[in-house]
């Protein structure tokens, strides 16, 4: 199988993304404490971020946006400016938080970009992307960089044609069986999931395990074998 | 000369945008009348988005984060949480703010779609600029979409030959002299200055007035005649 491009996901694939969420969580959840407890927090800002999906997309913008909401909300109107101005602030932590690539990722990358075209396909802000994918140091083994609103399986067709390639000789990888394995598998990529031990609620969907075109791997550092299993290479 | 690209920037070219920018302003202006007079209020909130795009880019939720963090600062922190709320909710009605064509624009772009094909280039928020193209009802008069976080000539080299087009033959047009004008020419291409009546302060500059691929026009619809110009046609 001439395996001549390569789709990864960037956030929880390439560096830690969910893990700063979770942390902003709970400090959220700490500044509201005179409010509401934290399951309930918990509970609102989930059901906000959910309702404001339409409107503001995802990114860390717009989960600023809306743990603003929630605090109003959950706190009538009452939570003490001072508690305002630490939400603010919350966010522009996440937003200029150092992006340090996970373990093994430089490697496995420029492993890849010797016998693929590598693309970056992720969704979010397109600007915080942008300026993620810079300050990770990665962006000089990408071949083209896609950032979307959503990834449905037209998503994956267009940005496979785009960089000169068809889906069935593509794969897409990425952490996210909702965003990165289900479409692509429906766009006729192969699809290789590597988990992260963290899945933000909206983003979580049974595996399709017995999928032909399917396969877990522990690290991105197994995809090589993989590509070598896809391509009938033999080791 | 065979001109078979057209970019088309989006806000203040083919719907308003910086008018409700404007009536927001007023808006924040009022609700922080008990701390500061209108100009002190305005510099400050020019000087946090500023000091604010290099963390947010351009858009609306960014201006959002922008005006809560001058409204903490300049109330020391004393603004009052129905004042936050107001702002939270004036960000909101930016983001589901209905999008109109300004005049003639449909019919502009239905006589240019005849002869070349359309690109929208536009810089923002992806999310918001793919929602507001949705909304305006003019998505299926484009070729293709770019949507990018800064205008430079790179970005308009690329946006062409993407859509397969040399800068060379391809026409941009716009509102903005420093994001739509400047850079197309620099990238080779024609450009065309449809001026709206308000202008951010962050893209004033001036117009090349005498530049041999420059030209102003009153309105979008003047463009068919400048193309026929250009390619040589007599009417």
């Amino acid at each position: 199988m001439p395996i001549g491009l390569i789709g990864l996901d960037a956030d929880d694939t390439l560096w830690h993304s969910e893990t700063i969420f979770r942390l902003t969580h709970e400090r959220f959840g700490a500044l509201l404490a005179d409010f509401a407890d934290a399951d309930t927090i918990e509970a609102k800002l989930a059901e906000v971020e959910h309702r404001n999906l339409a409107l503001y997309g995802y990114g860390a913008k717009g989960f600023t946006l809306s743990m603003l909401e929630t605090a109003l909300e959950i706190s009538n109107q009452q939570a003490p400016t001072h508690v305002i101005a630490e939400i603010v602030a919350a966010g522009r932590e996440m937003m200029a938080h150092p992006v340090d690539p996970l373990p093994g990722v430089r490697d496995a990358l420029e492993t890849l970009a010797q016998t693929a075209r590598l693309i970056l396909i992720t969704k979010g802000d397109l600007f915080h992307q942008e300026q993620k994918l810079a300050a990770s140091g990665l962006g000089s083994l990408f071949h083209g960089v896609e950032i979307v609103s959503e990834k449905t399986a037209d998503t994956y067709a267009r940005a496979f044609a785009r960089h000169g390639g068809r889906a069935e000789d593509a794969v897409m990888a990425g952490n996210s069986v909702r965003s990165d394995i289900l479409p692509a598998l429906a766009a006729g990529a192969h699809a290789a999931l590597i988990p992260y031990p963290l899945v933000w609620a909206h983003e979580a969907a049974e595996a399709p395990a017995d999928h032909p075109r399917y396969k877990e791997l522990a690290r991105l550092s197994d995809l090589p074998g993989w590509l070598d299993e896809l391509r009938g290479n033999t080791r």
